[in-house]
């Protein structure tokens, strides 16, 4: 025990930093579980609306229960006014994760979680207002159009692209949108999730909570990672300038984003799915040979280094193929992530210890302070 | 070790969780040193600016250091006009660290911080406006004000009581200021500290860090503390009274906000100090009886239940006989802390791996997704 602790001791590797009901990562050495269920089994045959209420309420939803659950979220799409007024002052160069992060810590001014009987509610109105709030930012400030976010999009799948583009999306689309936010919504103990949970534990807000988390998946380790793979993938002409430019990154030792991951070790659960996806998009895309591209990646990386595709790799030409802006990859994660973070904020409120670690001392021995003339 | 690690699991209590440099909390079962100097000496001997130096580079200044660094943050103070727009639009009745929060968030999006080369710069920029930020808030939302932030204050201390009254404070409050900030600069791993690690080591910019960081803060049982404390002893007519009322709080098994710490078991050596400058700061108040409540207080914690004051407690009553408002007890420690932040955020940096923790599972067994029509 202590040897494996001195071993993966950095960045709490394998050490264990409380208890979840949620969800298990890599169990099996390669499985994804939320709440029992395998993560393919729900991407394959649950809405996005059924996995969320699992992982908050703690079961999937009967079709009178999930009715009422979406028809609760459709009714708190509306942005406060105040909320569009800081939209607004944001400029088309800022980060969309920041975007994110200010627009959930103002929505916790105008509509602060008062006590922790309120936490489902702020949930949902996260859950419900998200989609429209990055893509009222993105419209506003990228083309100067104030969108309208009270649509009539049956889902937050539908909602996120509906309010993106400014029309329905296809059936394909949207079926695609509910499977990658089912594999993003959970995933235990990640870097943003304990953000989250950190912050719960000194019994501070769900805003708070989630605002911290967002911040944390802005990482380009953590959910920046979609992104930086498109920006890669998208300089690749065809499956053998994909190889070369690989081969040559993997010489110089740099770091390719969209693979390896801190728990799992053989490969990644939810990278079947979304790949599957990918490949049907790329059919009717415009670019088809992205798909391609990302194939060959996925076997070189693999061959030379035995690293596997993680869940953001194919969600890159994904997206793409479904005209998302690369800078609307991350928010996406949030949108759906956001069920995980407050599921996890809840379970840590119901047996709450604060987080406290301690660190090893390695700065220098005791000293006494000079006066500052003989500094 | 296994059983070790049993004892204390929850909240990572006794585990380590990374090396720092900064500081030592509790080594000596008591003491509290910042990069080696005891706080006691630098807090007796030191203006905030030079600890912040000290916290942050490595090394207090000399007087030329010290002239250089002073004149920086003086010149730093201005807010973005994009920035006050946000504090406007945030209404009177919001909690002052969802204030913190929002704005530094904004800020985020104004003057992103593109590369950790710009870590110093954007710490000192932070560091510079916090006051006047939450004071521009504070004025603008309360009386109807909009303050000018750009004072002659000389130092972070100044600055903020004169953004918050409007006037050059006294010689004796903006010495107490200092002492104040000194303490609240740093304390290792506490929950708010470890929020902006986990962030920072997923390679995320400074204010998601920060932002995080105040949204941990902001918890009752961390840096909301003061403030609770502050109701607790307004609540209290004279010294008996404040005992019997501590009486039926412990009757009732109530927690005592300003008491206990999780890490030190015998007294906060932070407390002392602050406690001094009560007592200095009630000769001239019009209400001097808050500080003979205090120590009533003090007396009857440790006489029951052997829990000191930690350093929040004294705060209560050094804060509010310099008028400073109670809700705004919490933003003052953001102000100081905030050195501290950055300096973990830094040091995460300079060594990382991704925080990632596992979990023990304690959810249900292995299930597979049934029909919506049979659930
Ligand atoms: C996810 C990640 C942060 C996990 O970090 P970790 O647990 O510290 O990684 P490991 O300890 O398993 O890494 C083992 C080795 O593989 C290397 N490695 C891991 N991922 C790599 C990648 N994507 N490209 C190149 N090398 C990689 C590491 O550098 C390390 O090499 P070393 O032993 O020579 O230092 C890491 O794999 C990574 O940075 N991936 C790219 C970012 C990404 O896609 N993130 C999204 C995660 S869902
Ligand atoms: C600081 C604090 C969160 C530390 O938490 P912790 O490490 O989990 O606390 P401990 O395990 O040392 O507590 C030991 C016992 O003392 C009790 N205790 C601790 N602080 C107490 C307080 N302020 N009032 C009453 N009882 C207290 C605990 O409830 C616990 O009792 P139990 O064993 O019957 O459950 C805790 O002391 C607290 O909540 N204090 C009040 C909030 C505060 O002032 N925070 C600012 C910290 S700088």
């Amino acid at each position: 025990m202590a040897e494996a602790k001195q071993l993966s001791g950095a960045g709490l590797r394998g050490q264990v930093a409380g208890k979840t009901a949620l969800s298990t990562v890599g169990v099996s050495g390669s499985g994804l579980t939320y709440r029992g269920y395998d993560v393919k089994d729900l991407a394959d045959n649950c809405t996005f609306e059924e996995v969320a209420h699992l992982i908050l309420k703690g079961e999937l939803p009967n079709q009178q229960e999930l009715d009422a659950y979406k028809a609760k979220l459709k009714g708190l799409r509306a942005l406060p006014q105040a909320l569009k007024d800081v939209l607004e002052r944001i400029p088309a160069d800022a980060h969309p994760m920041d975007v994110m992060r200010t627009g959930c810590s103002m929505l916790g001014n105008l509509e602060t979680e008062e006590s922790f009987d309120q936490q489902q509610d702020a949930t949902d109105r996260m859950l419900a207002l998200f989609p429209g709030m990055i893509n009222y930012w993105y419209n506003f400030s990228h083309k100067g159009k104030r969108i309208e976010v009270e649509t009539d999009a049956d889902s937050i799948a539908e909602q996120f692209l509906w309010t993106l583009h400014g029309e329905k999306p296809t059936e394909l689309h949207t079926r695609v949108m509910h499977a990658s936010l089912v594999l993003y919504a959970e995933h235990e103990f990640n870097a943003s999730t304990f953000t989250a949970r950190v912050c719960a534990s000194t019994l501070s807000d769900m805003h708070s909570c989630i605002t911290g988390a967002i911040g944390s998946l802005r990482g380009p380790l953590h959910g920046g990672a979609n992104e930086a793979a498109m920006e890669l993938i998208q300089k690749m002409e065809n499956p053998d300038h994909a190889e070369a430019t690989l081969m040559g990154m993997l010489e110089r030792k740099e770091k390719i984003m969209g693979f390896g991951h801190a728990i799992y070790r053989e490969s990644d659960p939810r990278n079947a799915i979304i790949k599957g996806w990918s490949e049907k998009l790329s059919k009717e895309a415009s670019n088809p040979a992205l798909y391609d591209i990302s194939v060959r990646c996925e076997a070189v990386m693999w061959r030379e280094k035995k690293l596997f595709c993680n869940a953001d790799f194919f969600h890159a030409s994904a997206y793409n193929f479904m005209g998302i802006p690369t800078k609307l990859f991350t928010p996406i994660f949030v949108c759906s992530r956001l069920t995980g973070w407050a599921a996890h904020v809840m379970e840590q409120r119901s047996d709450n210890r604060i987080i406290r670690p301690s660190a090893e001392y390695v700065g220098v021995e005791f000293r006494v302070v000079p006066p500052i003339s003989v500094r």
